[in-house]
């Protein structure tokens, strides 16, 4: 059993606290937030104990694990405590909205020996996952084009979209992890750009609410991005990859498989699953299990830290394409 | 090129002159109507002669082949006399709504030597077509079972009702067709029942608007039909085929292939093509299409009168079993 | 808590097993098989006893409800027994293949006053549910139509089938019991016919491995049932339900929701989920749930006794329809 | 009835002749191509007359209307000459694949008064046409991305590759026209990107064979088209529009609707309508109509000459694009 301490009691606290409490190979030991009636009631709910401080988390040699789900302004300081102290670290992407602290703690964090994972849950979506796998095993032969759509069901409160670093930084950058992830080759050349459609205040804070990015790698695979903030149709997430020898897509998903007919339209599906709780509830269960795999059986988890990293040298990327119009080459040994 | 005369200047005459006129094998040379306006109408838009009477049509030498899409009750009289003429004989269907005239009208022309096709459509959509053709390829293995949906838009105007000669002989008898075509077996047992759930004037009828069939063949093949007058979503016209290897599905066909996301519902396709005009539109054109390439090369008619024999047997059966609430058995030989 | 036993400890009974374990609202407290060690086990995974016999178990105060998930052949003895015991009982489906049988385990539990449910996991299909409840708010207006697809995807072991009671008592009955769920009226009239196409061998059962059915309510719905022991294409549950104001389908589903597209074919989609355990997962954990929530909440379970006994009924009279060529009526007074 | 004159003989003008011949509006008087034969075999089939030049049928004054399908080069010569005799002209696109040329070829028809159309077939599709028509009646509110997908099923001979002005002229050239089309807004910036995946010869060409374009209008709507001159899957030709109220999606079409299930795949689809001639069969049959109309009824053509020349701006602009590694700029003013 891993024990396992969790930072961060929000809504996506709230899901690996479940899971983590669900598994037959962890316990959770521990919650941690600043808001610590928020703590009290996860830890309560799971049995676990709510620490009043991350210090006092970090020195109990009973836990072995961290997950960090707290603000992203806190990820940093964490990770690397949780380093120090030895603890093993799942960390919710992104590692942090400046590039400077995330190679400052890449820096860090070296040598400490720990696994670090990311949650990139698109990765352990079982449909995504299993066109991962058939491109790997070649069933389109020679991957030449990517087709990615992630469009947000409904646009955030402007409080939370201030903070959240930007629609690349933000939302994209799980695109940019999953491109990575399916082609299996590194994007070399970076191009975006924004509109603003949906929610005017964004002017001012340079941020976009509809983007679209094409990105090539070094063999010529082109990638191409398209992300809205609201989709009335819920939560669109697919993905299409092409090839020499044919095409797969990764389709959404519904709660039922109910068609109906009727006067003005037939075969009509349901909606879709709402958001990414939903939708990635299977991936969420996944990531954890196989991040407890990989403590238990040895081995580097499947989404390390230079995944976290690369993923946001992307963003950093069609942040800087949309913002100046030009296309930007990338280079991951710099960051830049 | 082939001579053809029409008779009957209604809707599906209009259909088949239309299809005569088009055809580089075939000229339309002149058309026939109790309703002399409607003859005048059709044979004008072709260059054809309005005639007067069935007689002249007969008499002309010029003539080769006859197209019968005049009312039912006509059908048996035209194909004997046309029979006897010499003409090559298109007919719509049913021959008859009385078995009995059915009956002397094979023996009237056994011998004569021209070739009779009956109009059942289905057999010439490329859809099902392509699935008989599997079927028979082997594709699916052994047939075992096949499930027919053939469901109109809405229901006829009663005063058509009355003389249809019931849903069986009118509606059904397609999907009898099409079941002997695609299964390439006889059935030999028939079960049927029917209700009244749209027009409660059929109840005075003895008819019904709703109907399910079940036919089993000599080596235990399972035929299920549904029908119903009256399917506001449109034009329901689907098989399936079930077997030893696998399943086809003859799905319904739409104007176009939009499809739409909302609010409410996602990917709903637009609505089925309206009525038989429009689904089987293709389909009245291979059919005309054949008949003119056997009359010129040889062969026989791929729906001759026998199959138009059979069909209504088993509208018969179907009938029978629906006011007797008993499984009729089939007997080929003697019509019941 | 509810305190459950279980009664057998084969697939279906893990299954369950599981559930219980797993939910918030319930312990397994003790588990008995008459393969002891197959009991051990159960037990043993989940932190129960492995009970030696069922009196022991119907002794025990702490256990408020059995879970009666072992061969058909004990179910109305434990049924009886539970029921005296004063124990809350869920049963798997049938409860005797003996109708006499039943009629005698209704009145010997008449007026204990535990809940009895019986285990038609369709109901709690979150698709099948979905349509049910669609029919039931009037979406498609008055039903007229329901079409059910029930095809399993290999035939049983040779073994289970001698003992299986027939195709219609073990395997129609969910569809018979699926159908007035959804209908929510009673069919008066069965018609069946079976056919031998997979497995020579039950010729001497008398048995089917292919079958379709008709029934008919009061009001005149028409309903289909298609049965099939082998569909190589996985486990084929579909539901189609028609009416004045249109249709409903609830479809098959699949592990992921991958398209793929190569030279000889387009937009095909995975495998369906392979059978009952994959195709009603979540059903099986729905009705545990609703069961529980029965016993702590009050009220009756939503598939009673009666339920049982109603889709038995018609199990039997689709198979005399089967044997005897002929339409039976079906009286629900007297079973038969 | 208008009288035609058809100039070149290929494949798409054998589509062309039999259209004009198959309208009750229209006859086709004349064929001329530099391959005598090929004319003779077209006017032959046709009932009309092989014109031995250009200036021959340009002297008729019984022809009313030019369609041009002749070798690109030869279409600003045949647009200017067949304007000064006063023909109205249907061409094929590209107008030129100089784009100087097609300035020029603009001065010299100003003023003439005939009607030209551009040959950008997809326009009359039924189902992009759909599309668009909803998109204008406002079914999804403010267009804000719209996705064009348009992929060959093989790549062409590379000696018409040679000729052909590369991928962006001569094949996404209906994508930008398509775009301009739905999007009802006119292009500003033009990204693009090209690889060499398929055709190494593609390289001594300064040519692609897959490319990716993004590009956005003045109010911010975001385009992206991915095409490839190989999809082993047939003609991919989709388009999706995306706004703030929703999204429609006009798909693929096959030639059946046949759905095949077996122990691989479940509901797999045909195949694709393998290339334009097929899918845009429909299409072609209504762009002359229109085309047609216009002439006997007045009105613009719908596709004019200053649509041709608008698509292929944003041609040269994606080609210098993909060679410049830079966003352009277009200026419709200039043609640049």
């Amino acid at each position: 059993m891993v024990g396992f301490a969790l930072f961060g009691a929000g809504r996506i606290g709230a899901v690996h606290a479940a899971n983590i409490a669900a598994s037959s190979k962890a316990r959770l030991a521990a919650v941690h937030d600043v808001n610590a009636k928020a703590g009290d009631a996860i830890a309560a709910r799971h049995g676990a104990r709510s620490a009043h401080s991350a210090a006092e988390v970090l020195g109990d040699r009973s836990i072995e694990a961290v997950l960090i789900a707290s603000s992203t302004d806190t990820h940093v300081g964490l990770i690397t405590a949780a380093a120090r102290a030895g603890k093993h670290i799942f960390c919710e992407k992104p590692i942090d909205l400046d590039m400077a602290r995330v190679e400052q703690c890449r820096r860090e964090i070296a040598g400490t020996g720990v696994k670090v994972q990311i949650g990139f849950n698109r990765r352990y979506d079982p449909s995504h996952a299993a066109l991962a796998a058939a491109v790997e095993a070649g069933e389109i032969g020679t991957l030449e084009q990517l087709v990615i759509t992630s469009r947000d069901p409904a646009i955030a409160p402007v409080d939370y979209l201030r903070v959240s670093g930007g629609i690349f930084r933000d939302m994209t950058i799980h695109d940019f992890d999953l491109a990575r992830f399916i082609a299996n080759e590194e994007p070399v050349e970076v191009f975006a750009t924004g509109s603003i459609r949906i929610e005017p205040k964004l002017e001012a804070m340079e941020d976009f609410d509809s983007a679209m990015v094409v990105m090539r790698t070094a063999k010529g695979s082109l990638i191409h991005i398209n992300n809205s903030r609201r989709a009335v149709y819920g939560y669109d997430q697919r993905v299409e990859a092409f090839g020499a020898k044919g095409m797969i897509v990764s389709d959404n998903l519904r709660a039922t498989s109910l068609r109906r007919s009727t006067k003005d339209a037939t075969d009509r599906l349901g909606p879709l699953l709402h958001f990414f709780i939903d939708r990635y509830r299977d991936a969420y269960a996944r990531e954890l299990d196989d991040f407890i795999d990989k403590i238990q059986s040895g081995g580097d988890p499947a989404v390390g830290f230079e995944d976290g990293r690369r993923a946001q040298i992307l963003a950093e990327a069609a942040l800087e394409s949309a913002l100046t119009g030009k296309v930007v080459r990338v280079d991951y040994r710099t960051g830049g």
